[in-house]
């Protein structure tokens, strides 16, 4: 049997351990409290059995036609070192062993994406909610994401070294792309956000809840954030799908950039707010509303609460509250 | 030789590396600095092995005796297909090879749950921790959980279902199961809890720290939680141990339902709050303290500071301390 | 082909998947279709290989010179067992067998470290970030740690005391061990801290954002932190490069103690608070500054914000603000 493992956030990287065959227990050859406890395993078993027949959504046996998390994970392993080679060689490189050993990752990812946004469409399709009549191909958005990875490595050094200028217990640019969990975090954000922006569903998804699990940040694929972008520490910070962050944005731990309640009909206006460039945010703050507006260069102090806009070069710290 | 390995919360899924054989060197083969070496290490070694005999808690050198953890989270590993097979499975299930495939992981899960409890009760009555006399069975415990599945399975689809009702950000039920840490974290916690509830020890704690690992949401299995029950974002929720959650509760990230200062004598007592049916926490809010009650459908604001009860349809927000 | 694997935090025990052979396509044996994919992959690799001439940090292709992160994380692995193994054994353990144990994860510990050591510190030389007359070797330092283990036991064993006492949860000194990330993090920082104490560049603070991908808790391997340390639940913690801490304190999740603003040229002052013995912190207080400076036993509250300092003693809370 084939056991496709780990959809869940957290469980990507967690093997569901090959389960050994059934055991096949004559009941005549073991003692009578063994076949007791058969017979009340295999009841069990029933009892779970049966309740895949109610009208549960999770009872959904339509799903092995969804994506594989564990996958679309692998994917994204595989663009890491095509995107920061460098660091994850142990050899030395030259042009040709560097070709060589982006393309190996990008077949690899290439036949990987093809197959899964494939899936996330036709799933999506076949339920009614993208019209049947749209064709495009899993390998044509993989293929497009790829002929992004220049421009997206050009964003990516803004954000390591904004991450360096930034932050002063930054030793080298080198231990910036070794250990920070913001370049990790917003390197899968920035895969995500191309994928969702060619209408690709569930996947930018699970990349960036893999990251999140992994970093403690989630910032949703949805999210448009400009250059030189720089999360220090990082943990707990939240970012929305309909975010909007200018160039030379800092943000601290802690920091959400959140929505006020919404009612589900209105879901296609802003519901998270904008911060312009420049924009600094302190630990634990928290900034709501899609009408909610930091003008540039503002900075935002610690634990502040923020719900209404504020103007270019504002200083708000909590005994402004 | 054989280690265990990885007893540690974050390290459950980390092997220790199969150690090479330690070197047989010849001193004489080799030269001065390398025979010095040698000789260092092995002193550093010397010294290391006799802090072993300090009468330090951490020496305790019974605990080959205790649970593993690795095998409690793969008995975890097991569980989860057997409660979300359709998400778990590469192939078209029907009812026969859906029957076959919960089969397999139950009885795995049997086995490793049967031996854990079994040493994590026999532990607790070899030092004295609990009545001798007491006749709970690991086997009979794991059966009993599997009894329970049913159950469990209809309580997660109304968590599963308060999830995307509660979420704009949701596109689809699927999504909320692939990729949701709150859905990973509860399902650890309902889990744990039942286990907890048969009066199994340390097991439930490895669980639900396993969870915490994975998703940043700490959930006490000691804790009462009722159905539909939704944490989005998650990171940095911490639920207590005596805490008491009614029907639709709904958490943001960072919510504490946590106590205030209690000396450890008094420990039979509630230290954590209640929240009951409809409250609502948002993000980055602290609710401390055993008599501490938010009545029905209250709404607490975000970074809210909160030591004391409020009647049912409170709104507190941090304007208002 | 060798890849060294996942430099990044959170990526330390993911695994690059071995990318499969480039596929050898012959574009006479393809259809149309086939083809023209081809070498629109083709061209999007060159497109990538080409974006590695433009001057960014992130092509930095010295970096096979580099330490890896995952031999580092491996080196970790082997010394936890080291430091606790009655907890990682599944045998019984006697004095042979222990001594046995403990000196094959130090022979391996003792490689990996000699060569990783050896590389961050030539990195830095060649560089010119550190004198080339220094003759560290990273066998000596590695040595030198082994040989500090013993007292590091004996303080871990003051930790574990501290969070078995200081947490009302806990049910056994076991349990503290098996399961709180707390012990995890702590571990490793100390670990951390006495190769940064010894000037080891970069390996330290993998080390420390390893355990914070694993448990959320950050603490800089700078920090220096007394005796009896306890992080309840942990998650989002951050304890900066210059925090001075000192015994018996206790912090809850969400603390940050961090830096005001502060030029990079003025690096060498400190640029974290300091406190005194027995300080207790309470969630998600947020304490900043080099200068500030938190009295003996002081307990400061939980949503605290704190930029000065207070005499011995004091309790503040949000009220006082």
């Amino acid at each position: 049997m084939s056991h496709d493992v780990a959809p869940f956030l957290g469980m990507g990287d967690v093997l569901t351990p090959k389960p050994p065959e059934a055991p096949t227990l004559d009941p005549r050859a073991v003692d009578r409290r063994g076949a007791k406890r058969f017979r009340e395993l295999e009841l069990a078993i029933d009892g779970i059995t049966a309740s895949y027949d109610e009208s549960f959504e999770i009872n959904n046996l339509e799903s092995s036609a969804l994506p594989s998390r564990r996958a679309v994970v692998d994917a994204v392993r595989h663009l890491l070192p095509v995107i920061f080679m460098g660091f994850y060689t142990t050899r030395s490189l030259n042009r040709d062993n560097l070709r060589h050993s982006i393309a190996e990752h990008l077949y690899a990812a290439h036949e990987i994406l093809t197959e899964q946004i494939d899936r996330a469409l036709s799933y999506e399709r076949r339920l009614g909610r993208t019209s049947s009549t749209s064709v495009v191909r899993g390998e044509d958005v993989a293929l497009e994401l790829f002929r992004s990875i220049p421009e997206l490595r050009r964003v990516l050094e803004t954000d390591v070294q904004a991450a360096y200028d930034g932050d002063p217990a930054a030793k080298s640019i080198e231990e910036v792309v070794f250990s920070y969990p913001s370049i990790f975090a917003i390197t899968c954000y920035r895969i995500a956000h191309l994928l969702h922006s060619a209408g690709v569903p569930m996947i930018p998804r699970i990349m960036t809840e893999f990251a999140h699990g992994k970093t403690g940040i989630e910032i949703s694929p949805g999210a448009v954030i400009g250059e030189r972008f720089f999360i220090d520490h990082g943990t707990g910070v939240v970012i929305g799908e309909t975010c909007v962050l200018g160039h030379s944005v800092k943000l601290y731990q802690g920091v959400t950039l959140g929505a006020l309640s919404v009612p589900r009909r209105e879901c296609n206006t802003q519901r998270h707010p904008t911060l312009k460039d420049g924009v600094t945010v302190y630990a634990g703050a928290t900034i709501l509303g899609g009408e909610t507006v930091i003008g540039e260069d503002s900075i935002i102090g610690g634990n502040v609460w923020l719900i209404k806009s504020v103007p270019p070069g504002s200083k708000v710290t909590m005994k402004d509250k």
